[in-house]
């Protein structure tokens, strides 16, 4: 056990080397450095793989005894990686991330100008290259599984579809019942940096971000990166136009926390990270929309935001915030989108790439049946493929199966609200008193601190008793939905 | 040639990597952090070496054959480093890495209280573990032979002993003949931080930082990172007390232009570094001190001066800032002495680090040594080891062998400036304009193109026609010293 969790530890060691490689590439590096980075990218990533994969590896994993409890779930969930991972061949993997990057390269170029037919191409090789990789798992019941399970371990293509229907179905009638709110106090601009910073750095510290183990940046595109336990990173992003930096704050600490909560013995494992990646997406709209656009929280944070950005705030009562904080409009953007429409951006992208790999959908057909769906699920015409299919990144890079996790994580939020509000019946008063110290301590004991120690379902098992469930979810965004409009009354 | 050339890549990625690491360690990484860090850097480290050792390379190394005159060199380093690494026990290295970051604490402890005392038995542990180091060469003339290889290749004991003799010589006269400057122009701050802080950006960009491809950072101890041809990390330090911040970036902008003026050919190979670190020495001390404490210097830079720090500088004329610039005055620490001084401080370190090699000295007597050679040879009294034997952090680090290159850089750095003076006459009329790019030619076409395709010998040899040379190093510091006291005159 003592190589084998050594050369894991190595492993792991790599795999964060490579996240710090990414955030200095979108933090730090000078521009100039970029093709030189995706080299000293790629050798991290070979030689991770190449640790992992090789026979000694697999002779470590077939030897070793477990000497505790926390080493039998190393075993098992090590074991299960390494055999996804030996069947994929190395050049098939290599041919993924090619293409991932040429994706990439021409998702920009098709933005800057050239246009749809400019991606076309790439994500025809991608679709090939997910099929031969689902080839790889010819037990699975459907080829989208295999991808599925790089997020989800153990997710099956017929439960995100049975789940994400039951949600299209409780979200549609809610944006149809959605009234007209006024939200000009967060959305129509200037919200001065200085201000945004101040009040971001507010909000940061008081919800838990300590400068001993955390840092907060700058980037164009905020994401969450994890050094190490006690190297947590988030990011974030000023616009002068809105607030969307304190959501956006919120949502990446959300992320982090999960990260910084993992019980230390996990340490360099790859038990050292979230369950699942809908698991991680629960904790981020957690504290980004069950706290961070609540009565409770606004009460709390409303004198911060009116010290920090007193021209904007020093008149508004918490009850106009919230209510703006929880608009519900339909919009042609899946990033900005409100809680409640942001499923169904979701959805139909879910249907789309499930149809493409499948087979019945053309990727020449895509972009229509982008905004044919739009017209149906949201009621939006759109306008040009900008604010339509090549808004997100991720089918550029060939990343089918990931999709579906947002939405599941809002699922799980919901979920994980529900039990907290029964467990936590004070939650609201220490919000507003600005004490978060209640609700990280929960989510520590029940989720955070195994890390990958539970599977997926295991964790959503011994958390709710059962499976995945969007029926909590959808009565919290129409139990909010009344509160905003009673708020407006 | 291309599979050598492709292990070859990967080992560089893993060092620039190990540098980034390093970087962000002093520039970014929350101080929680540090433990995992040093397992990361452990980790890269140990896969590099053993990537670079492992009988695969050596088949490699034998079986190439080059195409070009660059892989004829590149051959040539490869296998040489490969000789020297193969010959030194895994076991060995590990220990002394160990030993490296056991007495980095040990010297932190000592420097907060325990005093030197403390640092001892590391030092000895040191001592011994770089005798069994230069076992592994028993080919040596001398022990101290296989440690200066690590920084010089192919540098003796004695050519150091004897260049370092006649430096001493020239030195002590020069210090003794030294007359009384006001430098409190420089000295005595307050200078506001944020005018430091434009002036430093004034002059490195004029210097030859441009934004894409190089970064300045702020940090306790400053110094160069090469993640990259087109990504130099230099930073710096600002304290109000004093303009040490100026001539420091100087000194690290000249590291860096020497990596950054490297042929593009020699990327991602052994070859793309600077051919020695007493050459690379010889980069930043030019740009410190032939340059940044010049006269021409100070006729461009005094406006820059004025504008950033108009209360220190309105009033002040070049003549002013470039004789405080030149004060020659002994002092206790080596870091912040002048030009004269300086390598006399060298001096001292190299002949006690000898002889602790040699066994001629005991562990127990350093701290008294050093007082008594401070005494002799600069006439300072040491009133404390903080002040004394403790200052440096080299020899906790089992560093024995990289001091002389100090002083070896600014041999260098004297013989390159009077070949540049005869070369470049009209360089201080470029200089007086703010016109750094001559000289960063020059020194491109006969300096940094060729990285370590010449072995420092040889640069020495086809840049002078000659070797080490002291004689013109001390010829410049008098005529400097002749100039500074008529500028006061």
């Amino acid at each position: 056990m003592h190589d084998l969790r050594r050369r894991l530890a190595e492993i792991d060691d790599l795999e964060r080397i490579s996240m710090l490689l990414g955030w200095d590439q979108e933090v730090s590096m000078p521009p100039a450095a970029a093709e030189q980075r995706a080299e000293q990218r790629a050798t991290v990533g070979r030689l991770a793989h190449e640790l992992f994969t090789d026979d000694r590896t697999g002779e470590l994993l077939a030897s070793a005894s477990p000497a505790d409890e926390i080493e039998v779930d190393l075993l098992r969930v090590a074991r299960r990686d390494f055999d996804r991972a030996v069947r994929v061949p190395a050049e098939l993997v290599a041919d993924r991330a090619r293409a991932a990057s040429d994706g990439r390269r021409l998702w920009g170029e098709a933005r800057a100008g050239a246009g749809f037919a400019r991606l076309a191409p790439a994500l025809e090789r991608h679709i090939e290259l997910a099929r031969r990789f689902a080839d790889c798992f010819p037990e699975s019941a459907h080829p989208y599984d295999a991808l599925l399970d790089i997020y989800e371990p153990d997710m099956a293509t017929t439960e995100v579809r049975h789940v994400l229907g039951r949600l299209r179905d409780g979200l549609v009638p809610l944006v149809g019942a959605a009234g007209g709110v006024d939200d000009s106090v967060l959305r129509d601009g200037p919200f001065a940096i200085a201000g945004q910073r101040r009040l971001v750095d507010d909000v940061l510290h008081a919800v838990g971000v300590e400068p001993g183990s955390w840092r907060l940046d700058l980037v164009e595109h905020p994401f969450q990166a994890t050094i190490g336990a006690a190297d947590i990173r988030v990011t974030t992003r000023y616009h002068e136009r809105e607030l969307e930096s304190l959501f956006s704050s919120l949502h990446e600490f959300g992320h982090g926390l999960y990260e910084r909560q993992i019980d230390p013995a996990l340490a360099r494992t790859p038990l050292q990270t979230g369950a699942s990646s809908s698991w991680h997406e629960s904790q981020s709209r957690l504290w980004e929309n069950m706290i961070g656009r609540s009565g409770a929280f606004w009460r709390w944070c409303r004198p911060l935001a009116a010290a920090a950005l007193p021209e904007r705030f020093a008149e508004v009562t918490w009850q106009q915030i919230a209510a703006a904080a929880n608009v519900v409009r339909p919009t042609l953007i899946r990033v900005s989108a409100d809680e409640v429409t942001y499923g169904l951006h979701i959805v139909l992208r879910f249907e789309l790439e499930l149809e493409l790999i499948e087979g019945t959908l053309a990727v020449g057909d895509l972009a229509e049946a982008w905004n044919e769906r739009m017209r149906a699920m949201l009621g939006v015409e759109v306008p040009d493929d900008l604010r339509g299919v090549l808004q997100d990144v991720h089918w550029s890079e060939g990343l089918f199966g990931y999709f579906p996790t947002y939405a599941l994580g809002n699922v799980i939020a919901g979920q994980l609200w529900a039990r907290i509000q029964r467990e936590l019946p004070e939650l609201e008063e220490h919000v507003e008193r600005g004490d978060f110290a209640p609700l990280r301590e929960w989510l520590a004991l029940n989720v955070h601190r195994f890390g990958r120690r539970q599977t997926p379902a295991e964790l959503l098992a011994t958390t709710f008793g059962t499976g995945l469930d969007p029926e909590p979810y959808l009565a919290y965004l129409a139990a909010k939905m009344r509160a905003s409009a009673s708020l407006m009354s």
